[in-house]
């Protein structure tokens, strides 16, 4: 292929770049849904058809990968907030805001194991654009307080104990979605000011900013190092 | 060991054989919590000090082992259920529950693991249990909703949809209990019959005789087969 490539022209070593790069991630998808995140890179290769050294190439680490292959999932999450902050009805911004998390939770297999990892190799414009969730997330927490819907003790690292718990239940029970929309059910139910009954227990110190709720726009505008 | 138990009579015997199960089932515990319970038997002969071939003498498969180095706190849960249904407020009965079977969870490292294991090699004994722990629960939740404590559009599949979404959580967080408290006090808040707020999807066909309310008493009573 680097032969044709070569001989072809930069235009034609992209498109090779670029379908070898969807094939990896199509990939990475289905095996991480099958066998979990931890699988060995190998595997990921094998499936894809191409060698452990042009995975590799692609992406340096598995946690690079195995955020380029939920990419899109990450950043329906982090548009769900945006237009939760946009919707002039606070708590239906906010409802709305978990179920679509929820929901991505629950129809993409692969996801939840991507959505509890830990990113250990998170850049600096990745912490930036986590911030800027956790303060957006924080502005609508405030409104929906405010507007007498959203209890006054919730916290928001209650966001981050929900969706894990939702990715919890999803990943014990893969295939019973009346079990997960009954969990967001009882969960939102639970979040409203009515359900308020004597003293929560303290907080988590929990940063929502460990969730996948934004996209990380830094790896997706890296161009491939092919 | 068989030589000196022959000389010492059955009753070293027993003792050794006694030792040996305690040795296993500790090793399965810890090695349980640190690599969860689908990790090779041979690890666990390994950590115990003991044989392969003397482990699976002890626990021909796995469930077995499993539910064996749980023995203890799947009994607690059981005894929660006996309790909860002697509790002259059927509610209080329901609340300490919950929180005794999340307790459990939090707090030993391997058993939330053991909780959602599916348990294959189920026998007809442990069956009839399970089936016993699902007509009691569902006695106490018609209690509850009787006395205007428990909404009436809670199903006993509940239950499990928390459970076991509490196990996810604090299998995703294992040192943060301030988490754990917190999803434990909103799914109990929001399970209040003032906390029902509009129709819920309809609940999940979920059993809770797939979850281990109740000790194994057939395994627990089966003698050593050394």
């Amino acid at each position: 292929m680097e032969e044709s490539s070569r001989i072809a022209g930069p235009a034609r070593l992209r498109a090779d770049a670029r379908r070898n790069q969807e094939r990896i991630l199509v990939a990475a998808r289905a095996v991480f849904a099958e066998h979990g995140i931890d699988t060995p890179m190998a595997t990921v290769a094998r499936r894809a058809g191409v060698g452990v050294a042009t995975l590799y190439r692609r992406f340096p680490t598995r946690d690079a990968l195995v955020r380029a292959a939920f990419a899109q999932q990450m950043e329906t999450c982090g548009r769900a907030l945006t237009e939760a902050l946009a919707d002039p009805d606070p708590w239906r911004g906010f409802q709305r805001l978990v179920e679509t998390v929820c929901e991505l939770q629950r129809e993409e297999r692969g996801f939840p194991a991507a959505f509890v990892a830990a990113f250990p190799d998170s850049t600096v414009e990745h912490a930036r654009v986590r911030e800027q969730v956790e303060r957006d997330f924080t502005i609508l927490v405030r409104r929906a307080q405010a507007a007498g819907a959203l209890r006054a003790d919730f916290h928001p690292s209650d966001l981050a104990v929900a969706l894990l718990s939702h990715c919890g239940l999803v990943t014990a029970l893969p295939h019973d979605r009346s079990a997960s929309r009954r969990l967001v059910a009882y969960l939102l139910q639970s979040f409203r000011a009515e359900a308020a009954h004597g003293a929560l227990p303290p907080p988590s110190a929990l940063s929502l900013s460990s969730l996948p709720l934004a996209a990380d726009s830094s790896r997706r505008q890296q161009p491939f190092r092919a």
